[in-house]
Formats: structure tokens, sequence, C-alpha cells
């Protein structure tokens, strides 16, 4: 069956639905998006994520026959229904070889940059789906409770949609990522950790905004989300001439990039265009690594203590169900690196003109158990921002109460934003 | 003739020279570098830049039916020689449709987002170029007098060629550009304005360097730099489906980015692949704006007082004779825009989910100007770099001493390189 979805200045999709990733794989509506996971049914006290089914069967393969320039939307067979006037050229981020100094093996490695895209972070390609979605279900605004890559990404987007934008924020931030929220017109509004998402919660069900991640007290994410990733395997796979890489390495925080990858290889083998997937790694700080922890216990997720690391952008406390079963259809290792042999990684990726945050050099710092695993052909290391967008200089901002009224009238007063219109 | 140049690990380049840029035009060796400009007769007190010569008839043509990718080694026959090597997927930077909220006018205005590069920004493209150049000539290192795009560029693609890395900087500097240098593992220097080319002079004759810019009192720039801005050209003609936009608006400051944007355009007209040249406009503060003086005074350069401005990037005391030269080929004008103006349009770009450096705002700041000229077709404004390359906080370094012993035991005691050596 060949079902077409399309909305206002749509591209067209072949998505058929949200799909739980629960062992049934019950498929529901595209919308309204099942931001609080799949539904629930009888002892279970937690839900599963999300993913998006498409009609394989009605895939033009000629769609790979493409180069792999920038610009999600010539993808849009495989994405969820995408609003083309938000693309402002995600992806066709460059694969980096590493010289062998780097790397201390034979075997080519590279160095897929996302520092390349839109707000300079591979999570433009999650926020292209997640908005387009957000327009599509007529949502006033857009909401998210991030720290970093993820909070200025949604802000861009927003700002294309001409969505007005709140990002729930720790009270210490980067000057940076401030600076970066005022530019793209996005409210932040710093609140205590244990209160950022009951409030994204609130002002979805109060204000009628959308998330960009998921209102699930354990970690699921949007299901629109990780479709934008998928597009990283098609890249890599064109860019090394329809070669599919012996390992790809991913910092992992919750698992979503992984999981969209996985995704992307695995639709290259069932469009017949690939013989097989590559080997998946997750690489988290060894001070936290939520997914190692459900991986060791062969439990579908984990909850780890806030242990320090300066690997911010991955130093998740919870893993996500996605993470898992990625790392089960890539035959692949969850690993953890300490910070310091990261900071080792980053000097080293400096030295070849590549300045990446912190978090983005865990994959080099875990290259040699990813070599140790006894692999061949090329590996790729997924790099997800650059160095700018580590804190240089922080600053502390107070407190907002976390009550829906308090944070209103906090984003009114500073942004002229008015949640309750 | 054809002939093509090579070296070690060299793509195939059709140079045949450094051209002066005088009017009799004469060709030079392709080495050693003219980094004092073109050689002076007579009574002139000036030098006059050069760019490289090619052998246009040798140059086959299908080498523009190639997708406008990233890596600029992809058009190494109308390149100076380059170490490929060095190349990381500078270019093939995305053209982005604006809105018409954002631009006023029904004309189809994209910006070329050169904030998409290795070291985001647009001084890449020109880097590549000098330092393989500078690898070529046997240089002991490289040496380049910058406080920003610039400096980070040249030390990125330093750190690839494994040479050091000097940057002379003025003593208050922003923390992120600080923060770059470092990571590329490169050694600030800061010293006063005026002894900063002297300096880095003294640097190239004791210490055996090679600068990325030039030693000339007045501003002629490297001969190799400009050639790598040619892909811009290149790129937005493929990127709009082979059309030749009406008119390419660019931020300018010594003219080199604008100088090689109107020969790339020039050369699609040489090779019969467009039917004629893009107008150009370029962009200056008004605070400063030495391009426009030249134009106005009808003088082959100018010196302005240093007005205070805030577009760093762009706020020149003295012109480039390649900024006269590019305006005439393209049939241009000289734009100026005071930082206010800037700024609203930084604002306006913020709201389209774009953050641009301020300079880089200078060329939506212009967008009436150049409307008010009557052409038609789509307008591309360049883009040269993120916003977070503004300085957000700044450090203020102890000055060093200009003399070349002082500043070689300062490189010595902060990073190890020794000058002497």
């Amino acid at each position: 069956m060949t079902k077409t979805v399309t909305f206002a200045g749509d591209t067209h999709s072949l998505a058929l639905g949200q799909r739980s990733l629960a062992p049934d794989a019950t498929l529901h509506p595209l919308l309204p998006v099942l931001i609080s996971g799949a539904p629930i049914s009888g002892e279970q006290h937690w839900n599963y994520p999300l993913d998006i089914a498409f009609d394989y069967a009605a895939v033009d393969t000629s769609l790979f026959d493409q180069a792999p320039l920038a610009g999600l939307a010539r993808w849009a067979p495989l994405l969820p229904p995408l609003d083309p006037m938000l693309s402002f050229g995600e992806g066709g981020t460059p694969l980096i070889p590493l010289s062998t100094a780097a790397t201390s093996t034979e075997l080519p490695v590279f160095l897929k940059d996302e520092s390349r895209n839109p707000t300079w972070s591979h999570k433009d390609r999650l926020n292209l789906c997640t908005v387009s979605t957000a327009v599509r279900s007529g949502a006033k605004g857009v909401v998210v409770a991030s720290s970093g890559n993820h909070g200025i990404s949604t802000a861009a987007y927003a700002a294309r949609a001409n969505l007005p934008c709140v990002v729930l924020t720790p009270s210490e931030i980067s000057k940076t990522f401030l600076a970066m929220l005022k530019a793209y017109g996005a409210c932040p509004v710093p609140v205590e950790t244990a209160h950022r998402w009951p409030m994204v919660r609130a002002i979805c069900e109060q204000a009628g905004y959308h998330p960009t991640s998921n209102l699930t007290p354990f970690h699921t994410g949007h299901p629109f989300g990780p479709e934008g990733y998928k597009t990283i395997a098609y890249e890599i796979f064109l860019q090394l001439g329809r070669v599919v890489p012996g390992a790809v390495v991913v910092p992992t925080g919750y698992g979503e990039q992984l999981f969209g990858i996985a995704k992307g290889f695995r639709e290259l083998v069932t469009l017949g265009l690939a013989p097989d997937m590559p080997r998946l790694f997750s690489v988290e700080p060894s001070a936290r690594g939520p997914l190692h922890r459900a991986v060791q216990t062969n439990e579908p997720m984990a909850m780890v203590e806030a242990g320090e690391t300066r690997q911010y952008s991955i130093a998740c406390t919870a893993s996500g169900y996605r993470g898992v079963l990625a790392l089960e259809a890539g035959r692949g290792s969850a690993l953890t690196v300490d910070d310091a042999s990261v900071s080792a990684a980053q000097a080293v990726l400096g030295r070849e003109g590549i300045w990446q945050e912190l978090s983005s050099c865990a994959a080099l710092a875990a290259l040699p158990q990813v070599l140790a695993s006894g692999l061949s052909g090329p590996i790729v290391l997924i790099g997800t921002s650059g160095g700018f967008k580590d804190p240089i200089e922080a600053e502390i901002l107070p407190v907002v109460e976390p009550s829906f009224a308090r944070v209103a009238e906090h984003v009114k007063a500073n942004s002229g934003i008015d949640l309750r219109s």
C-alpha cells in the first residue's frame, strides 16, 4: 500500500504512522504526536518510545543516486512530513579523514563533522523533524528543557517556524548558550533541575506548546526526532562510495542519535542498497553511563547517580530504551570513557585542525576499545558539535519558581511572549 | 600551452604563475611567493598585489558538472597547487533562501552561509591555499596578524600541516578567539597594533616562517589566498541551477573575498559557462570604509581614520587595490552601513534561525541600497561567520615588547615553539 502524507508546504513523505517500540509494535496514526511515549497497557510502569513506520516498498531507491548535499528535504520520502520552509541546509556534513598520528591505527578513521550544521550541531537534523511536527500539530509555541545544543537548535527552528520558544535551563549556563538563545529570539527560563521536566509538561498543557523532546519520567524522546538522524547513515554510506563502514562510534546521551543512525543503516539493508549494518558503539562518560548500565544489567533502561563529568552534552543520568535497541541491531557495545582521556582526545583533534566540544571527543577517546573488538573496514566517529559550545564563561541566573504562573510571568517580562494568550 | 604544476601529495593545478595586478600584468613564477607584493619599478611608492594566472584553455569544463559538495580539492585545476592532506571539507556551504519578511522584496534573496566551514568562517577557503603554499615553500612555520577569523583559520590549517603557528593579536581579545587558537595549538602573541605587521615581517625573516597575508605597508594580501574564494562563485552558480545572480553583496575588509568572488564569476564567463558577471557590492562600516573612499576619490587605495565600529571583522583603515578591481569588474558599488542598521539586520537574521557575526549582517543591512540600484534576478548575500565569533567576553592580555627577541621568548615560554631553531 502506498500512502503519501502531506500538509501545507509539505514534501512527500512515505510515513505510515507512529510505531511503538514495544514488542507488539502497535501502529498509531501520525498525529497526535505521542509525546508521552507509547500508551501503557496492563501492569507496565514505564512507557516505550516510538518511531515512525514507513512504506518501504514504495521507496524509489534512485533517491540514493543523488549527491549527499546539505538540505534534509532531499530525503523527504524517508522522513516524517517536513515543512520545507524550515529547512536551511541541515546535514551534508563532511566526512574528514583523520591522520594515523591521531588514531594510532592503519584502518581508515573518519570524523563526521556535525559542527557544520545550521546551529553547529547534529541536533538540527532532529529539530527539522520535531518543529515541522509542531507546526503540523498547530502548536502555539515550542518548549524544551536544555542546557546546550538541543535548546539552541530548537530555538533556531522555532524562529524559522515563526513560533515563540521557551527553553528551560539550569541557572548556571554558558554565555555563548545564552547569547544564541537570545539571537534566535527564544526565552531562557532558569529553573531548578528537578522542576524542568514538570515545567515542560505544564507549558505544553497550559499554553498549547509542543515539546521537541518528550513528557515521560523515563526518557522516550520525541517520536519524530530520530528520523532526522537517519540521514547521517545515508550520508556516510554515500560519502564512503556506497560502502558500509566497519563501525560507527557515537557519543551518547539519551541514545536518540545512536538509534537514528542504526535505523538509517537498517533501512539501507531493507531497501537492498547495503549488504549489512556496521557495528555500533555508544560512548558515555564513565562517571555516569546509564546505557552502559542498562546493557550490563540487561534492562530496557537504567538510572545512575549524577557523577561529576565535563562531558556536558552526554551527561545523562537516565538512558533511553532506543539506545538498547540500537546496540542490539548494530551488534554493538556500550563503552565509557573518563574526562581525562576525552580531554586528551580533544587536544589530538585540535592538532588535526578540528575543534570539537568535549563530549564529541568521547568517540576518539573510545577508539582503542573499538579497535580491540577486532573489526575491519573504515571506522566513523560522530563529531557532534564545535568546541565553542563548551562553557568558556558561565553566567549564574536567578532561578524562577516552578509554577506555570511564575514561569509565564518571567517569559512575558523577559521576552514579551505571552504563554496565556 | 598546457602546464600542470605539482608537488608532493599535490592535486593537479593549471596555475601558470603569479601575475601582477599592475597594468603591465607581469607574470612571475609560482615560487617564491611574492609576499611583499609585485616588485616595484620606477617612481611608484606602493606595491601592486598579485593573483594567480591559469591556463584556462586547458580546463575541462566538465569540472562544473559535479555537485557543489564540500572539499575544495574538487576544484584543483583552477586553484593553486594544494596539499590535499590539508583539506577538511572547506566550502560546499549552503545557500539559504531568506523570507520576504526579512528582505522586504519580492526578489529572491539568499544567504551564502560561510559559517559552515571547518573553523566556521570563509577564511578557510583562503587558508587552504596559503598554508598549502607555506608547505610548498618549505616554511618552518606560519605567522599571521589577526584578531579573529583569519587567525583562527590559519591556526587550524597550520595544525593540519604540522607547522607551528604564531598569531600576533591585540591585547584585548575575545575568550572564544583565545580558546580556539589554543585548541589548534597556535601561540597568541599580544603586541601593540602599530607593531603587529613589523613583527610578522621579523618572524618571517628571522624564523623562516610564511605569512598567510602579506608584508607590505599597504595591504596587498597573499597572492594565493583569493583563489580559494573563487569557489564561492562556482558554488553559487551551481546552487542557483547554473544561473548567475543579479547581485552578490560582500561584507568587505581588505577586499580579498570580494576580489576572489569577482574572479570566480569572471572565470565562468571566460570558460563559456556563464553569459555575464553579477553586479558586485562591497559593504563596509560607515565609520571607516576605506574602499568606499578609494572609489569616491578614484584612487587605487585609501586610508581612513579608525572610527568606532563593532563590525570588527571588516573594520579596516586601509583598503586593498583588489577591492577596486573587483568593483570595476562587477560594475559594482562600494556601500557603507552603520552599526545600528547592522545590529537590526542581525536581529532579523536571528528570526530566520540564522546567527551571523555582526560584520556578516552588513550585507543584509545594505540590501535597501542594493535594491535601489534597480537590478533583477536573485541576490546573494555573503554571510562570513557565526555570531559566536563576536566577542562575548573579552580578555585583556599584557602586551609583548615589539622585538623579535622578546617575541621569541614569549612564544617559547608559552607554547614551546622555538622561533630560533
